[in-house]
């Protein structure tokens, strides 16, 4: 009943036109030309419109079957999965000496949003692994990398991350899991660990669990902790699999969403694990591959928001309902279309607006993110962990506000799950609390980032803006533009203020207003990115280049983010203004 | 997993200190002392919290089942609807003279609260049955109500209503269900509804549904709609049943939620029915249920955040995780509970500083209806015409948005079907669509009521907050309280004025913005709620009546109100003055 189109000309558009990729000094990006990103996307595109999404709803009715020990995930999902692997998209980004294709991270993002949004859940197995791989790519030994890397870069084995326990989930201080070194180099693993994605599962011939535990020596709380490599079957030495590992499955779980992929309890008992980098830096190890699993997860909000938007947009074109207010616009029907009508018009424009908007911040970080590791640029490696839990908590809080408001355009049609709409809600619902509950993002935002290294990314990030407000206010067709994000961000710059003028005397004051700085923050950021979105639309106009319907299209579309979504600045504002008093006024029994 | 203790106190306060039930001027309001109230209140307490509430999440899980034209109900709901039954709790506010207990409406609102909070799902069978037996009891024929009442009363006989079909929902005009005259009284009633709660279920003897259809005559779209009384069973002339009509349930609805409560599709294969109320005017008789159909369903939007709430509570104080900012709150534990987290006391204090007020404002428009009904008071019945869109369409929406934080504070465990959270969540989505979708109700609200009777209701509003500030002001306890609400308030008017300067222009200048005046509108109701509740509180402190503890925590929660949700209305503001041009822009192609 649903379906999906990649939004083609929007990426293209932030590629080229926004981004200007083909004329970056980043190394690797001289050869993604217009030509090259459009097949690429649009091959991409097909596969998620042909085989992923068909097959969403079919995972989201089955879900995943455990079974003497054996995950059996939904009908159609291991063919699917082998399309991936055999098209080469699970290497895209992945480095050419362990058989990747090497292409910039940016392209892997862009291919990303478009498998996600075909199929959140079943995408999930290969961002689990590509996590992993990152993981053992950056701390792994040379011969870890050569036993690991090539089959984790075709998935013909896949990867997991092994954090959390029962009784620890943010607090990973408490963890109980131990690591008992054997004299021979490897430790033997016990333990438990809970919500492990894709932990078990039917499409691989190998799973590489990547498992959190203290080994002796480390000392208290999270200083104990190492990570290890936990492969399900262990790899003898020319590369074969060899005896079966003591991890096994104990359960998965049932979930409001994403049940096309298999979320396990895993035990450990007494399980081979060797070593990955340094021992009881496994945080560290971990938080390396932080950026970009948080990146990922801030992705899946708005691509699960684009899909949705897409089934409600035909929603409202086809549903006849209703007169249009100012004249009937389908006087032969029975009914004027749900679009006509100024509600679902501000609806559909929330959606639009946001995911337009959301696309180009998590395009702008991912091109960042190559900009720091493929020149070494510590400014923009800064920068990007500065947006980080924006980008992760702003995003699928909007991203699962907005597949509610899908939803809502089909009325009580949309509550029915044979409509497939539902499913959108109850899979964006999930990326709001792992990878860091949003919450914890706002405190890392607050508590961490804006200090870092002296403040100097937020000053940064506040310059940029400056500077692109001075850039576009002199423009008559941008002043607006321009002036709405030149207030906004004075608010949050206001707020940032506030907290370092009261968080010495009462850190509460800040974390008080953690979460609103977070959201803040977010608006303005998306408000930089259609102030750029819709002043490269002008240009291209100009220029006579693109869809001119297409840019004139972007720029209305901007003006209301700018109108309808900004103000939400001044209440968050209000709010951290506020201070820590009503947050804390209440007695902890008293609630 | 789960729990739920009603909220005794609180709806206590509201009652004697807030309402004043007991020294009110309304027919049958004298007999309700505040040991009265409290009797009542504590017994349906706990047949919600023993009965009730254990198989809310046996409905979640078991579902109700179709096999053969017979629905199941979930293991559990028949004994527990028949304590219902037996404890009179379905009579309650029902007229005596057919075997109620003549009670007023606004008890039946507070015993409500108590059944929905506790399980949603089991309470609509009941629900849906007030409001046939209302629709009848105002319309029918002494005849008709002599056989029907007195056991819809009882819930030995359940009642539906059907409005929707498949392809029209609120465009009630493109209905196809046809009613043929037999030339006896009766009518043939042939056509399809959905969407129809409780519409076949194994709990009662027959059921009861009234159903809308076009009868010859009546010209085109909703005016040619009569209402019909269809019984499942025909009832003979000794009220024994007869003959099995030709009604039947098609299929019951997979849904996202309450899927304790059976959705049908109900099939019309020349159905015997009589007209209820006047032929062609069965538009009108839904009308005049709405008020309480949809006061309910606010009611529910609330409840289920209540319930929401308990459990989030309990999850922020067991869970043991982080340590507070400021200083260890559990030094030899090995972390502290959630609760210390200033993060997590926002969310927490969110939801409670919602609920209450929504609790009050749900209250105080039952009080009006009570007002309406029993004394003819009818600036009381415009009064209320004009909040009832607010509570349904505001309270449902921030009732979801609460069930969604409540969710968020188990983090990854919320997401977990087995602990009973994502329910709240799954169920109160459906309060946002259903009886009228919230779309709906913003549009009955700015096209509609604002203009009622020339604006006379939301004059009467300003005036009653304006009254309230000035009284408040002078007392430097509640300035804080009064001059927040002002400002909201002054708001709300300035929206109102918006849309009188620009609506005659383009009536899109006002729909574009009426979703965003829902919600500013009951922010200002809340507001007021507040401002009244904190007065009374410091009232009976000042005399010394009721818990100082839970008094000064009431204007604390008051407090965390109006510094924390009131700037909504600044954002709501500047959204509404925004016009209509950026919500129409787009060309519908452009989308």
């Amino acid at each position: 009943m649903t379906r999906y189109n990649a939004p083609l000309k929007d990426m293209q558009f932030l590629l080229h036109d926004v981004l200007k990729i083909s004329s970056s000094d980043i190394p690797g990006y001289a050869d993604l030309d217009e030509g090259f990103t459009g097949a690429v996307l649009e091959e991409a595109g097909k596969l998620a419109r042909d085989v992923l999404e068909p097959l969403n709803a079919v995972g989201d009715r089955t879900g995943c079957v455990l079974e003497n020990g054996v995950v059996r995930t939904p009908p159609g999902f291991k063919a699917a999965f082998d399309q991936l692997r055999e098209g080469g998209w699970t290497a895209l980004d992945c480095d050419p000496d362990y058989g990747g294709q090497g292409l910039p991270y940016l392209m892997g993002t862009a291919v990303g949003e478009i498998m996600v949004s075909a199929n959140m859940a079943l995408n999930m197995y290969q961002g689990l692994t590509h996590g992993a791989y990152s993981a053992i790519h950056v701390h792994g030994t040379d011969a870890q990398k050569a036993i690991y890397l090539p089959n984790m870069i075709s998935c013909r084995w896949t990867g997991t991350m092994n954090l959390t326990e029962p009784h620890c989930g943010t607090d990973l201080g408490l963890m109980r899991t131990k690591a008992e070194p054997q004299g021979d180099g490897s430790y033997k693993i016990t333990g438990t660990k809970i919500f492990i994605s894709a932990g078990e599962h039917d499409m691989a011939e190998n799973i590489i669990h990547l498992v959190l535990a203290k080994a002796p020596g480390g000392g208290e709380g999270t200083k104990g902790i190492s990570l290890f490599i936990v492969p399900k079957f262990l790899v003898n030495d020319d590369g074969s699999l060899g005896t079966r590992n003591a991890v096994a499955v104990g359960k998965i779980e049932d979930k409001m969403g994403i049940h096309g992929n298999a979320t396990c309890v895993m035990n450990y008992d007494g399980a081979v694990g060797w070593l990955l980098g340094d021992l009881h830096k496994g945080m560290r190890a971990m938080f390396t591959m932080m950026n970009e699993a948080r990146l990922g997860v801030g992705l899946q909000g708005y691509a699960v928001a684009e899909a949705a938007y897409q089934n409600a947009l035909d929603y409202a074109r086809d549903r006849l309902q209703g007169r249009n207010v100012t004249g009937a616009k389908n006087p032969s029907g029975p009914a004027d279309p749900l679009i006509v009508h100024p509600d679902i018009r501000r609806n559909l424009m929330d959606q639009k607006s946001f995911v337009e908007g959301a696309r180009a911040l998590t395009f702008w970080a991912a091109n960042l993110i190559d900009r720091g590791h493929r020149m070494s640029d510590s400014a923009a490696e800064g920068l990007v962990s500065l947006m980080i839990p924006v980008i992760k908590g702003f995003q699928t809080d909007k991203g699962f506000d907005m597949a509610v408001q899908a939803q809502q355009i089909w009325g009580g049609h949309g509550y029915i799950e044979d409509n497939g709409v539902s499913q959108f809600v109850r899979d964006a619902r999930i990326a709001q609390i792992y990878e860091g509950a949003n919450g914890v993002q706002a405190m890392d935002l607050v508590g961490r980032k804006l200090a870092q290294d002296g403040g100097k990314h937020v000053m940064a990030f506040f310059e940029m803006v400056k500077v692109e407000v001075k850039a576009q206010e002199a423009d008559p067709r941008m002043a607006g533009f321009a002036g709405s994000l030149k207030v906004a961000s004075k608010q949050l710059q206001t707020a940032a203020m506030f907290f370092m003028n009261n968080a010495m005397k009462n850190p509460n004051a800040a974390l008080s207003g953690s979460y609103d700085f977070m959201h803040l923050m977010g608006h303005v950021c998306m408000g930089l990115m259609w102030t750029r979105m819709a002043h490269a639309a002008h240009v291209a106009l100009d220029e006579g280049r693109g869809d001119a319907d297409y840019l004139r299209n972007k720029i209305t579309t901007g003006r209301y983010y700018m109108s309808r979504h900004l103000p939400a600045c001044t209440m968050h504002l209000a709010r951290i203004e506020s201070g820590a008093e009503p947050v804390m006024a209440l007695a902890a029994e008293a609630f």
